[in-house]
């Protein structure tokens, strides 16, 4: 993610796309950002909150020249269109928040308060980058040598501003010379696992392979994975954890094999102000991807279809949460914090 | 499965084609029936057994004018063809030896031979449907009104040559007047229960729905699932079970969440000779059933995959076997028995 070259548009990858093919997209108006963000051009639940930030921003670009009480409306009104796109995420509107507050706090001109936001959404982008590097060294030392790896969705480079979060430890304790592999499970209905890690790992030279997501206790069993390490969308103050649909499942299934079960996410991600997961709203998404996968018809014509974006992991059965600010254990009470 | 008109063939459902479009086929030659079987053009343990047996028969009836010496030497490559069209299914097996252990007790010609072979394959048939309506009663036991049942790739009529094993409980019980509504996790690579099961319970006007594999732990989380019932391929004396993969995984989550876990299989799938699970081969197949689902390329060209057709589930996991013999439970101690 990155400010386009006149610096009035979000440029990003458009991972609707990836693997069969890579496509950069400029995001200049409110809506093209939010069908970015709500068609999943843009995923992971800080590269969410980084091309909101910058989203508020590209799309006040073109109001600048309006008064102080137009542009001050306007700036609300492509704020809460933003901050809507997508309900589970809550770095969205942390994110877009953030740019928001900045506004308020600027005294001067629209162009003034405009400059203010450009700063504060690229402070956001930078943050997001050390953050990836915090998580990384924090997070590898979790990793043996040898270790194999499973992770779920993508919760990378893709996913964020810097090297990612659940693949951020593997980045890092590969570049210190460790010997690691990944297993991503495939990740249906959207195959992130497939289209979007396996993409980035191959790219980047580490070995990867790929499985359907209900082979993974197969593995387990047959002794081939030997760590979980995924990302989170959201956690709540006990550390209850939504993330992508299948987390759940796998943690379970790492609790049954005995196997450490970690979550990698920055504090920004961290909602302390949701007691714990039941208080979580799960995105409920189109039949359609479960029915038609990728334009196939695969199931007959309206037959009923559940298709939950995320689920909720309960605390117990994380062994530990990986922030940029440390590694944190049970019991998890997470309390509101400057970060955010 | 039934006779084509003239019996010199081996009537099918081409599974591959559905639900997109319903095709019915005739297998005449080894080639078309190993063919059929390898593809999965007919699959399902039972199934399997029941067109491995009309096939060789079918096979056969292009060699009736052959010297008797001739005949049994084409009989031995027939079968030995058609016996290892795939690895897992004892069915497979256990089926043509069935029909050649009968023409080896029939005296006489060729002709008498096959009208034998014909006799015995025709009665493996009807011993299947037979066998369906047992575990259907048996099953049907099991489940309370209101149920709402979790089953795995299909194992219903299209699996069989009656009204299935998994889902002849849940026929038996609509019968009986109970309401039941089934869950049918979509079953990845191959997609058998979203593709199969949704079709064949739809088309019989039972109430279906369908998830990803991964959300199944979700579902049971949120008290959406009673019960879980699947097939079995294979089943070892001690009671553990190769299925479709993805089941030992439904297994797990089953037992995290206090549900019952169910095995609806004939006897004739129990392998008393393989003394547990670990014993069972298990079939690899094409990694381009991950990477491309459908024809459609969703991961990095050159990346690998693991694609385990079944995976097993230890007794220990297991409620209850239904067989046509009756419902056993733990511990599981299977011996020979003259229905095999």
């Amino acid at each position: 993610m990155q400010w386009s070259h006149d610096g009035s548009a979000v440029r990003i990858i458009d991972q609707r796309r990836l693997p069969a093919s890579y496509e950069e997209r400029e995001l200049r108006t409110v809506n093209e950002v939010v069908e970015a963000i709500g068609t999943l051009a843009v995923r992971g639940a800080p590269a969410i909150g980084i091309c909101a930030a910058m989203g508020v921003v590209a799309a006040m670009s073109q109001a600048e020249n309006l008064d102080a009480t137009a542009f001050e409306s306007e700036l609300e009104n492509v704020a809460a269109a933003i901050r809507f796109a997508r309900p589970t995420a809550v770095n969205l509107a942390w994110a877009v928040d953030r740019v928001l507050r900045r506004a308020r706090a600027t005294a001067g001109s629209p162009a003034d308060k405009l400059a203010a936001m450009r700063d504060e959404a690229t402070t956001i982008l930078d943050e997001d980058r050390s953050m990836c590097e915090s998580i990384g060294t924090f997070g590898a030392a979790l990793l043996k040598d040898g270790a194999r790896v499973l992770t779920h969705c993508n919760a990378g480079a893709l996913a964020t501003g810097g090297s990612g979060t659940a693949l951020a430890p593997v980045y890092h304790a590969l570049k210190a010379g460790r010997r690691l592999s990944v297993i991503a499970s495939e990740t249906r209905p959207l195959l992130q696992g497939s289209r979007l890690t396996a993409w980035e790992l191959m790219r980047a030279g580490v070995p990867v392979s790929i499985i359907a997501d209900n082979m993974a206790a197969s593995l387990m069993h047959n002794g081939k994975i030997d760590v979980c390490l995924v990302g989170a969308d959201r956690i709540a103050a006990n550390g209850d954890t939504a993330n992508k649909i299948g987390t759940y499942s796998l943690a379970v299934l790492a609790r049954y094999h005995g196997l450490p079960f970690y979550v990698a996410a920055p504090r920004s991600t961290i909602d302390a102000q949701t007691a714990e997961g039941a208080d979580i709203t799960i995105e409920e998404r189109d039949p359609a991807e479960v029915t038609s996968p990728f334009g196939v018809e695969t199931a007959p014509r309206g037959v009923k279809a559940h298709n939950p974006a995320f689920d909720v992991t309960p605390a117990e059965l994380i062994t530990a949460i990986i922030t940029d600010g440390g590694v944190v254990r049970a019991p998890y009470r997470f309390r509101e914090t400057s970060s955010r």
